[in-house]
This record gives structure tokens, sequence and C-alpha cells, in this order.
């Protein structure tokens, strides 16, 4: 094996990257993820700032810190000065570039979820006009003070392309009319505090879970990573080392408040199988 | 007076914003305050986080997030793969920008500290190649596992152009010049302990610092915002109303921990004027 510095070696040597997790041992039912259109529209939907990337007078990049609302196709709607140089810019030459970052699950930040959304920012008029600026204040209230100055334009990006990063090796592009349809997971405000009351009170649950429903049938612990409308990511640990692994809930969550029934249902079909 | 609706209003009308905070009452000492470039190096070098606006193959912006550590000039070092789209474009382009934000003094994203650094990527070689290594991976040491990858590229921003947003009402360019030989502030890992030690246990001396040495003769109470090498940011509440205010160190500060006697030496010099 080459010496990690070695020219030759590239992505095929993991120098200190853990060794490959152990597979399950038993079938499993394969279980659903967000789409990487979905997880866009989920991490866009729950933040409202993010950077913009524009382009100067000689086509140079410049990049920017904005606030953004959303509109229900996902399209983001900014309100900036032209007193403001991305303001300027966007006057000028309408492409324009917004990567929204969420937090990481843990301190790494190059493991942060994050999006690139590319396109062409128009000015909306019209029904347009009162339905962008609804969406822009909604997200960012203390913009509604800057409705009558001048130097401040309503723009809605038009998204032609769209990159997700989930974190180290989660990653995919969506296509601009599956951004447009997706849905933002509903879960996503109580994700956390489910997660942190799965591990808290309801570890015997999750190690049923993952013996009975994700093939990890020597499974001796498990804790919850991430929970989504769609299941539970697991990290179980085994006599044959730790592994990550997945738990779908019978149907997809279709209610903000509706992680409870779904965990109750995994939990009794995990039982009715051990 | 228009409407704040009025389209010939523009900035001359606040709308819902605070009146004009009253004027302090006595002569008071000029008190220095950080220089846009000093802002920008002590904002950059107290992050290892931003957003990276490059150029696509048709010259479209690219707005993407990045690690980077940072040299003794205050030249971004990127560590970018080809397989990511920000490196693909460097390849092709070495037009960047980058955008650092810090976190607001308050809730509102809007009020954040953001700098925005633009110029053009190098490739640094021999002992330069190790430096802007090394301030890489002192940044980003989960970086360092992937030297060997022949995909990653080291590249240092050149940085042509600063641009300080500070918050709401706070913002300057610095030259490139300026920003190269400014120095991040010694103090901004301890400021903000600083900050909420003098609230809880000095109020009596925040109150006498603001009638001695900022000019409010009048301050019935004062509340310190910010801490920075040169000086505290009060807000002081005066029979006139409420208003931002300003007393200097009589040294600026050299050291990290050298907050502590600087306060010491403004409460002393308070207590002498009072």
């Amino acid at each position: 094996m080459p010496a990690p510095d070695s020219p030759s070696s590239d992505h095929d040597v993991a120098g200190d990257a853990p060794l490959a997790p152990p597979p399950p041992i038993a079938p499993f039912l394969p279980a659903q993820r967000r789409s990487a259109a979905e997880e866009a529209r989920t991490l866009v939907a729950g933040r409202r700032v993010g950077s913009l990337a524009t382009l100067t007078v000689d086509g140079s990049p410049w990049a920017s810190m904005v606030g953004y609302g959303v509109l229900n196709d996902g399209s983001p709607v900014l309100h900036v000065s032209t007193l403001a140089e991305h303001g300027r810019n966007l006057e000028r030459d309408g492409r324009a570039s917004l990567v929204v970052v969420g937090d990481a699950d843990d301190d790494d930040p190059l493991d942060s979820p994050r999006v690139t959304l590319a396109g062409r920012v128009e000015r909306p008029s019209g029904e347009a006009q009162r339905t962008a600026r609804d969406a822009h204040v909604a997200a960012m209230p203390q913009a509604a003070v800057l409705d009558g100055f001048g130097d401040f334009s309503l723009w809605v990006l038009r998204v032609e392309r769209v990159r997700w990063v989930g974190g180290y090796a989660r990653m995919a592009s969506a296509g601009a009319a599956d951004y447009a349809a997706a849905e933002p997971d509903p879960v996503v405000g109580s994700a956390a505090g489910a997660v942190a009351h799965l591990n808290d009170d309801h570890a015997g649950a999750l190690l049923l879970m993952a013996r009975a429903l994700s093939g990890y049938t020597d499974a001796a612990a498990a804790r919850c990573l991430r929970v989504d409308r769609y299941g539970l990511d697991l990290w179980v640990d085994t006599p044959r080392g730790a592994a990550p692994a997945r738990v779908a809930f019978a149907e997809p969550v279709t209610e903000a408040d509706g992680l409870r029934a779904a965990s109750v249902e995994l939990t009794r079909r995990a039982r009715a199988q051990t």
C-alpha cells in the first residue's frame, strides 16, 4: 500500500480515516431517504441568511452575506440595496448563486450540510411582487422598514442549478424542476428534540429497531444520529465494529408533530419481529 | 414629512427606526476604533469557514462553503478538490471572493459583522507551499489527511479588495496594503468574557467611565456592548434617552490577556476625574 503522501495514492488510501464499517448480517427493507432536492429545499427553508455570489463590473466574482425569504417553489427572495456592491452587481448582471449552510452534527464545519443554488434573478411585478415581498418579510421582519427606500430592490432568484452537500461523502445534484417540486421536510423543527429524547429515554427501543429492522442482528447498542420524515439514522455498535444504519417509518411523516407516532409504530414493529 | 412608502422618501425617513440618540453634553477625548482593515483582519482570523464565490465555465458566479487558514499577511489559504465545482472553477479562472461572517451581537443576522475579500488565487510553491499548508492545517487539522489526494490543491487568495460591514450602518472598504499590514485584534478571544464580567460585576465602574470619560455626564446607567484592543463600546441611559458611547484605553492592548489591566486603568482614571 503506498504511503498517503505518494502522488499515486489518491483517494484509494484513506490515511487516518476509519476502516469501512461492518455490513448488516440479516436481510432488511430498503429505507427511503430524502432526495437531494428535498435536502436542498429543507435546508433552504430552515435558514434565512446565506452567502451570495454575484459578478462585479469586470465579471469577477463577489461574495457577500444576504438575508432571504423563500417562495413556494423554493425560489429565494432577496432584498438588496444598490448602496451595496451586490445590489449594483445584480442590476447589471442577474446571474447569481446563493449558498446556504446548516449546522454540522459534530464540531467539524467541513461536515456541515450546505446547498448551492445558481440561476438568474428577476424583479417580480404585480401580484408576484407582493408575494415575494411577503415571503421576504416573513423571514426578515426587520426588512419591512426598508420598503420605502428607493435604493432597495426585491429580487427572485430563479433556480437553474442545485448542488447539495450533506457533509463528508453525502452529496448530489438536483434538477431545477425536482427542486421546485420537492417539499421541505416538515419534521425538521422537531428533529433535534426527537433525537435527544430517543437517545435519552428510549435507548432500548433504538437497539430493538437496529436489531430487527436494519439488518444488524448483532447490535449491542444503538444511538440515533438524525431523524427525518422518512426514518431514523442510527449509529450501531456490534462485536464486529460500529456502523451507520437506517430504519424507515411505515409511512413518511406529513405533519410537523408526527415524529412521536411514527417512532412508536417503529418500536411496535421492532418488538413484533424480535 | 413624506410617508415611508413614498418613492421620494428614501433614506431620509427612518420609518420605525429609533430616533437619533442624545449627544454627549461634556467634552470628551476622541476614542480610537479599529480601522476597517483591522476589523477585517480580526474577523478573518477569528473564523475558519467562509463562502467562496468563483466563476463557472460560462462565467457565471458560483457560491460554495469553504474552510480556510490565514497567512501572516491575511491572505486566506484554501484547500479544495477538483471533484468539487469550486475547485474546477479555480483551476480555470483564479478570480475569487471570500465572505466571512461573524456572530451578531443580537438575534438579527443582518446585524452580523462580515467581510468580503476579493482577488485572485495563486498556487504556492517551495517554502511558500509549506507555509500555506501549515496555515491551512492549523485552522483545519482534519484536512491534513487529504494531503496525499491528487485532486486537492492548495490555493492562496491574493487579496486585492476588502469590504467590511460591521452591522447596521457600520461599514467601510480597506486597501489591500492596509489589510496586509493590519494586525488582528489580540483581545478578540477574551472579549465576550470581559463584556459579561464588566456588566455582571462592574456596573458601577462602567457608569463612572461613561460619566467621566465619554461626555455623558448625565448617565444613569451604562452597559458594555463590545470590547476591543482600543477601548469599550457602551450603551448609556440618560434622562434624555439612551445612546451609544465609547471610552478608550490609555494605550492599545497588545496581549491577549491585557484587557483586565486596561479596564482597571480606565476605572482608576474615571474615579480620578469624578
